[in-house]
Order: C-alpha cells, then structure tokens, then sequence
C-alpha cells in the first residue's frame, strides 16, 4: 500500500536565503501592485520620464490632451465651480473659519491635485464633515469667537500636518491603514455626521441667536425646543423655500442624469436669488444674518502663521491626524468608485501623496483641510469630465471670482448657505446602503448602526473611536475564531465537502475530516485546540451510541492554513498529544509551502511521520480506509501496530 | 458538455433564522469548548452537583482523595513552602512592600486557588515582574520611602482591581484577549523583565546607598560605575558565592531531576546559612543591611484599606489592569504546560476566575498580586504532586512560619534575598527559546527581540507596550495582507497545486489558477483587488512573449475563503469588471458555505452565472479547457460567445 501518496507526497519547499525571503515578504507587504515593474528594462531617459509621469500624471496625460476634451473640461470646471463656490464658503462657515478661506480653498488644492493625482473624476475641494471635526477638535482648545485669530492659525496648522500625515502614509506605503475604516464604518460614521451637520443647521435656518456647542440629537434638540419664543418664522420659511428648491433640483437631476447641470447649478442659483432678495428687501437689517464683506484678491501666504508652540501644536497634530486620515478615506473610495465606473486605475498610495502635497502646499496659502468630496466629483463625472484639467477650469473660475466678485457675495443670507449644506448633507445619509447591509451581513449593519448612534448621540470624535474600535474589534474577532468544518464525502466523487453545507455528504466510518479555513498562529491557537478537541469529543460521542465503527484516525485538511507560527505549531504538538492519549492517528492534508517548511523545522514532520501526510483528503481517507479494514480482519494485531506505535 | 459539475454544482445553504444564527455565533466565539455540554439531559440534582463541582473543582477531586495523594502532596507542599517563604519575602522587597506581605501573599491566595483551581500542578505565589511592573507603576505617584502607608494600600487596591479585572475576563469568557499576547512576545518581555530585575540586585549586592530610580540598562549602569569607590566588596563576595551556589544547586537538580529537592531548598538553605553567619559575625552593625523584624501573626484585614478616591484610583486600576493580565498570561500558561504533561485539561475561562477570586480575596487580606509563577510551579510538579493539595499544604506552612517563625528573619541579610532573585530570574532568560523562535519563524523572534530590547533599554511600560503593540501590528498585518498563490496541475493526476511549493505543478494553457487563502473582509479587500489583478498583469505578460495560448480564463479557488463581507463582496464585483473589461471569465471555485449565501444575497451567483461556479478546481479547469478548444476550432464564432458575451 502505497502510503507516500500517489503523487509524491507533500514535498518540503527549498529553503530560500533570509535576505531574498524578507525582501519577497516586504514587496507583498508594502508594494503588492508593484509600481515599478513598468520601469524594468528600460533605458535611463525613458525611465525618467516614466518616474516623471509616475509622480506626475500629468505628463502622461497632457502630450495627448485634444480639443474635444477641453470642451467637455471646461463644462464640468464651470458646473463643478457653481457648485464649490457657495459650498466652500458654507463649508468655511460650518467649520468656524472665515468664508472667504473656502473659496481660497478650492483655488490652490485643485492646481496641485490636476498635476500630481491618478483620478480623472475627483473634484477637489473642502468638505463638512471634516469642517465640523476641524470646528469642534480644535474649538476644544481656543474659542474662535474669543481669538479668531489663534483659531485660524491652528486651522493652517492642523491642515499642514494633516498633510504631513497623508503623504507620509502614501510615502510609506501604509495605505492599508485607511483600509481598516470599513465601508460599513463610513456609512455609519458619514450619515452620523451628516445628521450632526443638519441639525447644526436648525440655529441659522430658525434664526436663533442661542445655541448650544454641543453637537449631539439630545443637546440640540433641548436648545431648540427650549427657545421656541426665539424661533424666526421668516428665516425658517425662506429656508424651507430653499432646501426644497434644492432638493426637488437634486430628485429631477438623478430622473434625468442629462439635466445633471439643473442640481449643479441650484446651489449658486439660490445664492444669486437670496442676495437679490436680501438687497431688495434690506432684510440684513431686520435681523437676517449676511455674510458680509469679503475680501478681493487671491491667496495670502499662511506660511508664517504656522503654529509650532507647546500647548497648541499638540492639538494641531490629533486634530490633523483625524481629519487627515477620515478626509483620505474619502477621497480615495471616491476616486476609486469613480475609476472603476470608466475603467481605469487609481493607485492609492499615490493618491494619498497627491492629498497629502495639496493640503501641505494648501496650508502655506490660507487653505484649510480639502480632499475630493463625493458630491462635486458626481457632478463632475456626471458633467463629462475627461482628465483633471476640470480642476483646473474650476480653479481659474475661482481665481476669477476671488479677484472680481467677492463683493457680490455682501447680501448673501447665511440661511441659504444653511440650506445649500443641508441639501447636500441629506444626501450623505445613505439609508439604503444600511438597508443593504442589513440584508447580505448583519455584523456589518451592526458596525455601521453603531457608528451612527455613536456620532449622532454622543459627537463625531466618540462616534468614529467607536466605530473605529468595533471595526478592530471585529478583525481581531475574526482572527481569533477561525471557522474549522467537517468534510464528508460526496456520494459518488472522491470530492470531501463541509457536512453543514452538504447535507448529502456522508461522514467516513471510523475517520473525521477537519478543515481549518485560516492561518494558524498565536491569536487563535488556543481557540483552535479547544475547538479541534471537542470536534473529536463530538464525534466520539455521536459514535458511542451506534453500532458505528469507533473513530481511529483524524484527518486534518490544512489547504487553507495560509500560514504558522511557532504558537501554531505547539499547537499542533499539543493536538498530536491529546490524540495519541485517545488511541487516535492524526493525519495532515496538504499544508502549504510555508506551512510545510515551519512544521518540517520543528521537527513535527519527523513527530507525526511522513507518511502521514497525504497530498489530497482522498488519499488520506483511502489510506486510513484499508488500514481500518487491515485491523478489522486481524483485530489484536494490527490495532495496536495502526495508530498506537506510530 | 456538463459545466454545472458533476456534483450538482455549488449548493446555497438554506437560510438560517436570524437568531439562531446569532446563537451559534455567540457559541463560537464566547463558549468554543462548550461547557455546558456534560449538563445536558441530567435531573436537576446532578445538574446542581456538577455545576458545584464545575465552580469548586475541590469537591470534584476530594471525594476521591486517597492516603498515597496526600503523601505525595505533603512533599511537594513542604518543598515548594521552603521556596516560597525567602521567594516572597524577596520579591515583597522587590515591590518596595513590607516584607511580611511576601508571607501573606503564600497563605491566603494558595488556599483560595486549592479551591477554585482546575490545575493540579500550579503552585500560588507572588511573581517577580509583576511586583516590579507594581513598584515602578504605583511608584510613578506615590514615593514608597515618603508615604509607606499610602503606598501599601494603593498596592492592595491595584491587586483588588486586578482581581476584578481577571474575573471579570473570565466571567465575560473574554479569555481570548490574553492569546494576543503571543508566545514571542511572552518570552522577550520575561527576559527583558528578568534582566531589568537582575539589574535592580546590583544595588543591595554590590551594597551601595544611592541608585537610581531608572530600571533601563543604561541608568542602572551609569549608576554602578560612576559610583565604584561605594562598592563594598564584602556584599559583593557574599553575593557572588550565593548566587554561585544556588546557580550550581540548579544545573546539579536539571542534570540529575531526581534530586529536585537540592534546588527547592538551597533558597531556605541560602537564608538560613546567611542568617547564622549574619549573627555570628554581627555583619549587620558593619554595613550589611537586614530584613529586622517581622510582624509575628496571620493576615491582618486589609478590606478598609482599599483606597476609591480619586487622584490614586486610576492609577490603581492602570496598574491592575495591566499587571492582571501579565499575571494571568503567566498562571494560564504554566497551567496549560503542566496539564499537557500530565495529560489532563485547565480551562482558561475558569482559571482566570480562579485566580481573579484568589487576588479579589488576597486585596481583603494583606497580600499583593499573586498568580502561579512558573519556577515554583515547576519544583511543585517535580516533587510529585497530585493536586491543588499541595497549595494547602504549602500554606500551613506558610501560617505555622507566621505564627511563630517570624523572628527567626531578623538577620536575614538582604545580599541573601537578591542573590535568590538573580539566580530565579537567570532562569527566566530563555535564550534558548529565542533560537528556537530564531530557526522557526524570523519574524516571532523579532517580536520576541523587539520586545526584549523594549524593556531592557526602555523600561518596563514601554517594552510592554512595544510588545503589545508589535503583536497587534503583525495580526493587523496577517489579516490586510493574506496569501494568494497560482495553482498548477500536478503531472499524471487531477490535483492542482500552488506551482511555487510544486514546482513541477504545470501551468494549463489559457487558464489562470489563482488560490485566496483568506477570509476576504473589508481590511483586506483592496489589497486583494491589486493582488489579483497583479497575477492577472504578470500572466498575461509572460505569455505575450511566448507562442502559448492567451489567457481566456481566471479561476479562483476559494476553498480557503472562510467568510466575506459586504466590501469582499464588492471587491468581488469589481475583480469581475476588471476582468470583463479584458474579455477574460472569471470561475469561482468551491465558496464555502456562508460565502454562497452572501454571494447569492448579494446577487453576485447572477452576475457571474451559476454556470461559472464549480465544485472543484479539476471541473472548472476542465469546463474552460473544452470551451477553449471548441473556441480553437471555429475561433470567430465562438470567441464571442465564449467569454464575452457571458
């Protein structure tokens, strides 16, 4: 009987030389898309220009750029700038800064991000949700309203490090660390905020001159109920007025993505009409808030109102780090989703370089934090888009505003910018991606319904430490309690299934099959003995009362145990203990190269003898099978030779 | 030509009802070894027999206790009491406690575990990293030489929240969160401790008045040799020939195991022949520093003493938390091993109670974090105990050395204590171990290393946190950056295998065999996508030079796939586009249960075609391959309708 297996057994891989396997298990780790493939065998000057375009797409895409494309460029950087001009300076608003630093934000941003970023849809600007972090982290620290000055200083700061943080990540290839906020997390964690920033809204939009500072549903709807005597029906109506214009605009626009221009341009729209309206009607001087002057001119350097003393910086850098890496989380799943759409690739590591440069130049020219919001990069891939050059159109638009229309924005009512955030705000709640969760995974609705709840009643730093937990929670949940199964036999195949996922799998007499569906190592080698053992007590009990065979061999099948550790390993030292102690015979299936030479290192192969390990579970099973019916003939002599002097 | 597959395909199981589900989720995860098995079908007097005997395993094996036990566990008790005694008074020292709490610590806690335990090997007693982890940590608010007293009682409460805490942890079946702190990790931080503590001996052995209040390598050595002429050369001799004999007793007891004995007592030995010599010569009126007097009596009440009020009681609970959970990470450990020795089982979940209970009772009653160190296990295991009697024993002992013993200490010379500590603490460092991990597995003994550095050169805290840190990182690692490999068929048989472990596993024209052996989950979902369409890139590349087939088909095992979750499914749907867009078909291969029924809710069965979901690698290869020949022989017709139009 040929034991080794009919196709040579499982062989031991060579052993490689250290410095070969740390660099092949550092390039896996680090650079698994392998950006420099394009540059092998290539003369010196073609790989220049290839690390030019690398760096700066650019240069890829500018030599072939055509006329027709300048056409459609120039559209969606007109849509996309009637839309950045009222949100940016809402958005400025919502964040406690002055509104003139969103238009100033959506100017130099989106120069950096056309040359350096890989994604032809994102529409760079600034966005609410990081706004309100930025506001209420920083406003922790210094009142905007007693040193607006500090505060806007700090704002540079903690964008300069948001920066800092972005680009590092892609410069060290850490962009997995973004991965860890899942989906569902950023479901939750945005529709949380999204609540958050509307009901923020309710202060302007009800005209009210009391409000609270927190952020919370409790909070807020105690401030509004309580003063009901100060609610402002004028202000509340005009701003019903304009967040139903502005939706009903949204629903005819996604009936008809043609007329995709219609909700595009109803932000600006409304900023125009309430303007016109306020100066009629000199309503600023019956209590409806304007904005006011704004400054003409471009950008003023920020560079020297970098914060870098004891108590602030500090702040700087947490608040840069959480707004740098939620507005990167952002960006990237839209560049991504929009990429995919037209088919073709965005490289995130080189994304977050491209964030992390424009936020760092950013904060050197009174910018504040930017990313590519989902809102205007619909628009701008709805408005047919073709390269980045949108940005650019849309950033010369806003040159052209901060040079010559900023007067224009005096009577603009802050209950329409109120209304503008709401109606885009509202879109962010994306219930019918929880009703989706909620159908194909219950643990992950259950992650993005408790972002939600955390965000909206208790605030956005609790909210996303909570859904952020869970989510690292649920991965070191899922690496502990690996799934291990029962194979049977498919009736008439030599193919051995999951029991519980065929029913019509037949268990083999006197043999249990085990398949461990993970890697085996120190967080879960302790869960695995405990579950392997009572798999054999299991079994073991079902048999007692039967005429059954009684159980001789255990069968594992290690095809998906990826990978060991030495924790692994005593475990299986363990696992081979506790079944000698029963009288059992432990048998391998087919563990992997890495697998095979750890265990072959430990010595376990020479323990648990090589004929012992078989390529498939069907050889294994027809092996263990005839020497079952080899014991059962000569039962006194064999038996003890079978399984228990191996 | 049958593509379903010769089994009937890939089943959907049949849904479960949500809660059910949730049951045996919950199961998994909190209860793998199934406690409550052994009370099912038995009347309510039994029920209630076991769950006693499941709480108290003493009433489990008492009945059955027999005269031959008790001999061997009065041996052993004995044996490890004459360790404990100089052990706990030395460590007591090392925690800047009041000596007699050593005592204390060997009386109450050892009869609490006889009870509760469900080891029969480990023996109750302090340990010598976790009294220094207790100094360095309570020592960081309190000074010991200023206030004694309140740095007494935050002892006790940080041991009564450790109590809490491991109780707690075993209570909520969070056992788990103890396995994360890796084998690796376990030893480099013991080693670096050891050392830091061998260290820390210099100080009464080379008898100088001032040191540093540093435990790093760096400031301790600056200490000893900046400070030369303080040396006195008599402690240092007196010491060195201590550690010399209790170092000789050792190696004589490994190399001759029978003789156990020899190194249990060298330590009373130690103390006993220091006391004399100490009394005859007066050494203590020369310089040599003594215990002095001992309280003579039992455990004093220590319940009032608690301290809840606030600047300290965060640090105690800081402290219990994290020296808890090293003490309970060594008790479990050393429970597990010996149990494996002998054949029985411990359960993690209740040990924890155990020695949760054994602290919670201890902080009532004078004594300080206790759990079960492994030397003094070690000496209880080879002098032959049977059970948890030989706690009990030890603490009679213990209670007969309180009651009228005590005196006899009063010319211990502290040079006695730290030679007993070094010699303890020499055992811990095991080098050996870290070859071990060196030849096995390069990246446990960086962790191990890491670690190891983190302590000696750091302190303490930090190598902890290093540790720690460096273990979550690698899981985090494991979990974003799973293995996928290309299968091959292996010649002469319809196996197919990773071509890298095999290598004359051959490549099957037109077909590109690709094996995740992960669950795919939202941490590493896009890895995975830039993998995959890696493997995609790179075949296609090294066909393009060669006269072979071009690539028509990707399969995909996913045998090792466990589980999915929303965004590996939408990675899914995306590798699916990427792969349309270049006229490929993708083939999935085997999807486990839980995988088919997320698939199949998700719609994703639809979009790919049930048809293209096969139960093994060897029918979808042969599906492909006979789709690929009927393509070959009339190619403009049936390319289309082949892979494109699917």
């Amino acid at each position: 009987m040929n034991v080794e297996g009919g196709h040579g057994g499982v062989a031991i891989p060579p052993a490689k030389p250290f410095l070969k396997w740390l660099k092949c298990s550092l390039k896996e780790t680090f650079f698994p898309d392998d950006p420099f493939r394009q540059f092998q065998n290539q003369p010196p000057s073609t790989s220049f220009l290839l690390a030019l375009q690398y760096i700066f797409p650019i240069f890829h895409w500018a030599p072939r750029y055509s006329l027709q494309f300048l056409k459609s460029d120039v559209i969606a950087g007109i849509t996309i700038a009637s839309l950045a001009i009222p949100q940016g300076i809402s958005y400025a608003d919502l964040a406690n800064l002055p509104p003139i630093l969103g238009l100033y934000s959506s100017f130099i941003p989106p120069l950096i991000y056309a040359m350096m970023g890989s994604s032809r849809d994102l529409a760079v600007g600034t966005v609410a949700v990081g706004s309100l972090l930025m506001a209420s982290m920083l406003g922790s620290v210094v009142d905007h309203n007693h040193n607006p000055k500090l505060f806007l200083h700090l704002a540079f700061t903690a964008t300069f490090f948001a920066g800092i943080f972005q680009a590092a990540l892609g410069l060290f290839r850490l962009g997995f660390i973004v991965d860890f906020l899942s989906h569902a997390t950023i479901i939750g964690f945005m529709g949380g905020a999204a609540t958050v920033v509307c009901l923020q809204q309710l202060k302007s939009i009800l005209g009210l001159q009391h409000f609270t500072h927190e952020a919370d549903l409790v909070s807020v709807m105690r401030s509004v109920f309580t003063q009901t005597h100060e609610w402002r029906w004028k202000s509340a109506a005009l701003g019903s007025c304009f967040i139903f214009f502005l939706l009903i605009t949204r629903f005819f626009s996604k009936k008809q993505p043609k007329f995709f221009w219609v909700s595009a341009m109803a932000p600006l729209t409304s900023v125009i009409f309430g303007s016109i309206l306020v100066y009629a009607t000199h309503a600023e001087k019956h209590g409806v808030q304007v904005i006011g002057g704004l400054k003409k001119g471009l950008n003023p350097s920020s560079l020297t109102k970098l914060v870098f003393v004891a108590p602030y910086m500090s702040t700087a850098i947490k608040t840069g780090l959480i707004t740098g890496i939620i507005a990167l989380a952002e960006g990237i799943a839209v560049g991504r989703s929009f990429a995919m759409y037209k088919n073709y690739h965005t490289d995130g590591n080189k994304e977050m370089i491209a964030i992390g440069t424009m936020n760092i130049v950013g904060s050197f020219t009174s910018c504040y934090l930017t990313t590519g919001p989902f809102s205007r990069s619909a628009v701008n891939y709805n408005a047919g888009c073709k390269t980045a050059a949108s940005n650019i159109v849309m950033a010369i638009v806003v040159m052209l505003t901060l040079l010559f229309l900023t007067p224009l924005f005096y009577y603009t009512p802050l209950v329409v910018l109120s209304a503008i955030i709401v109606s885009a705000m509202l879109g962010l709640i994306d219930y019918q991606a929880a009703i989706h969760l909620y159908k194909i995974d219950k643990c992950d609705f259950l992650v993005c319904i408790s972002a939600y709840i955390g965000v909206v009643f208790c605030s956005v730093e609790i909210g996303l430490v909570i859904a952020v937990a869970i989510s690292v929670l649920r991965v070191l949940l899922f690496v502990a309690r690996p799934r291990t199964s029962v194979l049977g036999n498919i009736p008439n195949s030599d193919v051995y299934r999951n029991v519980e996922h065929y029913p019509n799998a037949i268990h083999v007499p006197g043999i249990l099959i085990l398949e461990i569906d993970a890697p085996v190592y120190f967080a879960n080698a302790s869960y695995l003995r405990e579950r392997i053992t009572r798999w054999i007590d299991e079994e073991e009990d079902r048999i007692k009362g039967t005429e059954e065979t009684s159980l001789r061999y255990v069968i594992m099948d290690m095809t998906a145990v990826g990978n060991i550790d030495t924790s692994g390993i005593s475990m299986f030292e363990e696992i081979k203990k506790i079944v000698d102690r029963r009288g059992l015979q432990l048998v391998l299936v087919n563990p992997g190269g890495e697998v095979m030479k750890k265990l072959n290192k430990a010595k376990f192969t020479e323990q648990i003898g090589q004929k012992w390990i078989h390529l498939t579970v069907e050889e294994a099973v027809e092996a263990c099978s005839s020497m079952l019916h080899a014991c059962k003939t000569s039962p006194t002599k064999n038996e003890s030779e079978g399984w228990n002097n191996v």
